[in-house]
């Protein structure tokens, strides 16, 4: 078990009862240093000085978003390990580079820990980091630590790079766009109440291993970097965003800032289907779920019918990622939910973060 | 008096009683966007989509820092006022970027916000945020606003810009050069004091505003923006470092860096000298204690002798900022302070984070 001192109970066992007090913030550093890969040639001075120094990319945007994980906010420590954590801190920052079609190129690390952080628990946040970090090539430039007097927090900022008439933004679906989305949704949600409510998803009552799928969703979101390049480069899109509040919230977005409306499909919607029967058993309509539930992080994204070539170009250089066509931009301001009977609905409103 | 909800109690009087929880992040965001002055030019997307979008300096490198400021840890809500904390939030990023060389470009603002925090304080936080990016020419491009169960967190992270041969680093530091500092220091030290022990400045026990003076500076602290540029562009230093952590702790890690040693001339130190009369009535030595406060973000610096006209001008560009040379960069790798008697001692260690 982890001591702690009052503050925050640790709630997953540790190799050591260390702290990060014990260390301070130098050793700290160090620890982060010595797991870094050597870095790119671009980074001309990374962690250690007063700031990272980089070379531009060539003809290049910069891109540049920051997104915070807060304990009790965002993230449980008692159902999320410290690498699920620091997954999830870099994920939902490289989702909104996915959503502007650029490449992640660095990123920042700012931690607030509690004193009585375990070591061990503190190294599992940074390895967690690193291996997403690694898989996308992205470079740990900077960062700072600092004490908490309550939650963990972590803050990422990251950077990357797009071509000047290759970046996605909220605005720019016209009415006759087609509205896709990348991946299933519900997962995330469905995951995150089974974690809330104690159920283990690998003791056997759930059948291959769905509710697990969904739990490991919620844990460690991924996000679709490759698929926001490729739509970036191919031009492929008028609008893009992610889905970090939810469905009904990145559609809202997206038709408020290209001053349209959007005519979601309910019967299209490519729910993940242990999240449609966890929902289902439990006699919440698995499509509004969806809608509102948060923390899948795939792309919604609008694309011109004439275009549909540059489309199915693009998503031919994503590998087998699921995309869906999901409903239509309207003139009509009004986001609804079309059901079968040819009836609409209004949306439900996503997370909000203070209600 | 502000309402809470128990998490925080506010202590300063404000206009209303409406919390940021009645508000929700949309109308937060909202808020700040109508604050903003028009972006420049090379902002090609600014807060509102996933990530900002900007235009690089044209043939100069990349600088980017962050660091946070968490209630409790680096201000206390008692005796700062809610547009300190967004100055001081700022301040001690743009002072990264002045020890680095750099021109300031942009900032992200991302904060974890207590549910209870009066809407009145949240705009304050953010008017000092924006007068003193205004000041700088800093655009604010981005952030993130979310809900905090615990302390106010406040983390910016910032960019800028330098010419490849212009960055100040603090490696390069060579045995003969001369050590440089900015200002008075030990202000920010007796000002923070006076403000934990209730100490009024202005009560008229102050002679001349002395200590008010120092409040000041511990309050809003005044990044040396101009001095790191000039001293970048103007080669004239061979290694630099702002003093976040107090004059002691940027001695011995410019000397770490640079692998040199560093002897600091006591009679040469430029004490405020209303910290030096707080310090001595107190019993304490000023010396020691100007040595060891943090929060005074002067920047320490080093230049070769030979190379001293090309300081003398850089320095010639600075306005009336005072430069004080206070010792020499030595061979021998120990960092020490030396007295009037010829006696060296160990210089006190800094602020450490997590004791």
């Amino acid at each position: 078990m982890i001591e702690t001192d009052g503050h925050v109970a640790g709630t997953f066992p540790a190799a050591t009862t260390e702290s990060v007090a014990d260390l301070g913030e130098q050793a700290l550093i160090a620890r982060i240093q010595r797991r870094l890969p050597a870095p790119a040639g671009w980074v001309l001075s990374g962690p250690g000085d007063d700031a990272a120094v980089l070379e531009p990319a060539r003809n290049q945007l910069d891109v540049l978003s920051c997104d915070a994980l807060v304990e009790g906010v965002h993230f449980d420590r008692g159902f999320v390990a410290p690498a699920d954590i620091g997954h999830r801190a870099l994920a939902v920052n490289l989702s909104d580079l996915a959503a502007m079609g650029a490449e992640p190129r660095a990123a920042l690390l700012s931690l607030a820990l509690p004193a009585a952080l375990a070591v061990a628990d503190f190294d599992g946040l940074i390895d967690g980091f690193l291996a997403l970090a690694a898989r996308h090539r992205v470079q740990l430039v900077g960062g700072n630590i600092t004490r908490s007097p309550g939650p963990l927090v972590v803050d990422v900022t990251v950077t990357g790079s797009a071509g000047r008439r290759r970046v996605l933004r909220r605005a720019g679906a016209r009415p006759g766009d087609e509205v896709y989305l990348s991946g299933e949704i519900g997962a995330a949600a469905a995951g995150l109440e089974s974690l809330r409510g104690g159920v283990s998803a690998r003791d056997g009552s759930d059948g291959a291993g769905g509710l697990a799928a969904c739990q490991e969703r919620y844990r460690r979101p991924e996000p679709r970097v490759r698929l926001g390049l490729m739509l970036g480069r191919g031009r492929a899109a008028t609008a893009c965003m992610d889905l970090s509040d939810g469905l009904a919230d990145a559609a809202a977005q997206v038709a408020r800032a290209s001053g349209t409306g959007m005519a979601l499909d309910a019967a299209a919607l490519p729910i993940h289907p242990a999240a449609r029967r966890w929902f289902e058993e439990r006699g919440v309509d698995p499509v509004r779920a969806a809608l509102g539930g948060g923390d899948d992080y795939e792309l919604l994204f609008t694309a011109r019918p004439r275009f549909r070539r540059r489309l199915q170009a693009a998503l031919r250089r994503t590998g087998d990622l699921l995309v869906t066509r999901i409903g239509t931009v309207t003139a009509d301001r009004s986001v609804v939910l079309r059901r079968g009977g040819g009836s609409d609905e209004p949306l439900p409103a996503g997370f909000a973060h203070f209600r």
